[in-house]
């Protein structure tokens, strides 16, 4: 029997990173984690991602043909293969991951940043397939996003598409972040964002909620989703807040793109309706007439732990595909 | 000797509609202008644009074969073909003006608004050659823009992308627009945005201003241009502010696409630096620290009384080419 043909597909965190094979289809044969570990060398990391794959190429039933090699990581820089300056990996400024795999693998090898990887694992996988016109929004600690015209993913000029998390929601007066910046979007509607939310209702609203026993260090985004679900009006307060923060901000990006659909992917959107509804609703309200109740906010369909693999590995088909 | 070929260039406005043949480097061999005149119907519209087309022709030293037809108007709908809901035209909702051309002339015929037309026109023949990623920010009455990615204008899903003017700057308390929102950018960054800022202005402030003895329907931007000439302080605040305004809702464009360049066009951008100078300033300084100092601020260079009609003729020449 032939060897099936599958993808590399590795996702790098500032903690961990993924790693899995997948095929055209988008299942994924076998998958692993390790420590990123960014404080031993570049060369120690690249050394351990290679006998992670020789493991789990090794575990399967079947024999493997790996066409390519798929990497999602921050500030990942498509056109010059390198990851740049990304505050929470310290190899250096300026990390030619493209190059080195090349020389460790003889494979082609294709980055981007992780938003941008899951914007092209919901087009060949999931629920954005056959759309030509979308942006993925990321919600995690910060917030990513993807952005689709024309059936190609936008890396603009530079590379650095797609950044809707640094677009400014207000002028004066917003709050702080690590960029520098202040009063940009991620500061409001991301795993963060909703989280420093909850503290300002807690100080401004009097009604009892169970996150008023629960430390800003402690606090994570299922927790408040949990007291959501529960009816606590503090947790859907924030929410709805959330909601219209991103709304309202979608209602730009309409503008600038009037995309088929939105696609939320990530922990917080895994609250599933309690932040699909209100981003809609307010989407809607701001949204131009001529925009209006034409354009979808969907949820992620990719399942499993695996969805940051199989956006890093769909890069890596995509580039295939283009080199054909 | 073989005729000349050209495309016939079309910009409809509220007022008067231009009309002229271009050819494939851009020189308008012939133009005129005709009174768009809505309150009759759409037919008459057509006989005096068509009657208009054979006089210019008529009126030509050489022969031309007219090879196709770029129709820029509010509202133009590239997928559609129709100018859907235009509020300064009188002809209907719907007005199928690519299938009612096309049956008039047997041509190939291609309909947008005029600001992605106007891109088109820059990347044709303006300083925008060769560019695969940018923006053209038209400012006229209101705010229009054109996106073009990876060397393709974007439509959109649905053909209406690129209405920057209707992205929020103030979520609550901004100014009132015609469109029944509040606080978007053309209500900002317009000739009727600098004008309004006139005004607050000249309520806020207690500096003497030649601006102070013209009444506000009076009041044209070209006066606030050659006030801020003559270093009148109202009229450089205005300018500072508007540029303060549109650098930091570009910050927000240039995190979603990374474009090579921001171009000004349009009546405002006549006031050359005045508004260059600020907008790029603020945009830098809004900007993610990933994009300083990549992204150019420039203005249009085409030229003469013609530009909205080069826009359209580059439409018509941009889809023929695509046709090949």
């Amino acid at each position: 029997m032939a060897n099936k043909e599958v993808t590399l597909g590795i996702d790098i965190g500032g903690t961990n990173t993924k790693i899995g094979l997948v095929d055209k289809t988008g299942y994924c044969l076998s998958e692993t984690s390790i420590e990123t570990d960014s404080e031993k060398p570049f060369e120690n990391f690249l050394d351990r991602v290679l006998a992670s794959v020789e493991e789990i190429t090794g575990n399967l039933n079947e024999g493997v043909d790996i066409k390519g090699v798929g990497i999602g990581a921050p500030n990942g820089n498509y056109y010059t293969g390198k990851i740049e300056e990304a505050p929470n990996l310290h190899w250096g400024e300026q990390v030619p991951i493209v190059e080195k795999m090349k020389e460790r693998t003889n494979l082609p090898v294709t980055l981007t940043n992780d938003a941008n990887a899951a914007a092209l694992g919901e087009m060949k996988y999931g629920v954005a397939k056959g759309m030509k016109n979308f942006v993925v929004i990321t919600l995690g600690t910060g917030l990513g996003s993807g952005v689709v015209v024309n059936g190609e993913l936008v890396y603009g000029h530079d590379g650095f598409a797609g950044e809707l998390g640094h677009t400014t929601v207000f002028i004066e007066g917003g709050r702080d972040l690590p960029t520098g910046r202040t009063g940009s979007l991620e500061a409001y509607v991301s795993a963060t964002g909703i989280k420093r939310t909850i503290f300002e209702l807690l100080a401004k609203r009097i009604y009892p909620s169970e996150l008023r026993d629960i430390p800003y260090n402690k606090l994570e985004a299922k927790d408040i989703t949990i007291a959501a679900q529960n009816g606590d009006k503090i947790a859907l307060e924030a929410f709805e807040y959330t909601g219209k923060i991103l709304g309202l901000k979608l209602s730009d990006t309409v503008a600038h793109l009037s995309p088929e659909a939105i696609i939320l992917f990530g922990g917080l959107a895994k609250a599933g309706d309690l932040i699909v509804e209100p981003t809609k609703r307010y989407m809607e309200q701001y949204n131009l007439n001529i925009y209006r109740n034409k354009v979808k906010v969907l949820l992620s369909n990719l399942k499993g732990s695996n969805t940051a693999i199989l956006g890093s590995s769909a890069l890596a088909w995509t580039e295939l595909e283009k080199g054909k």
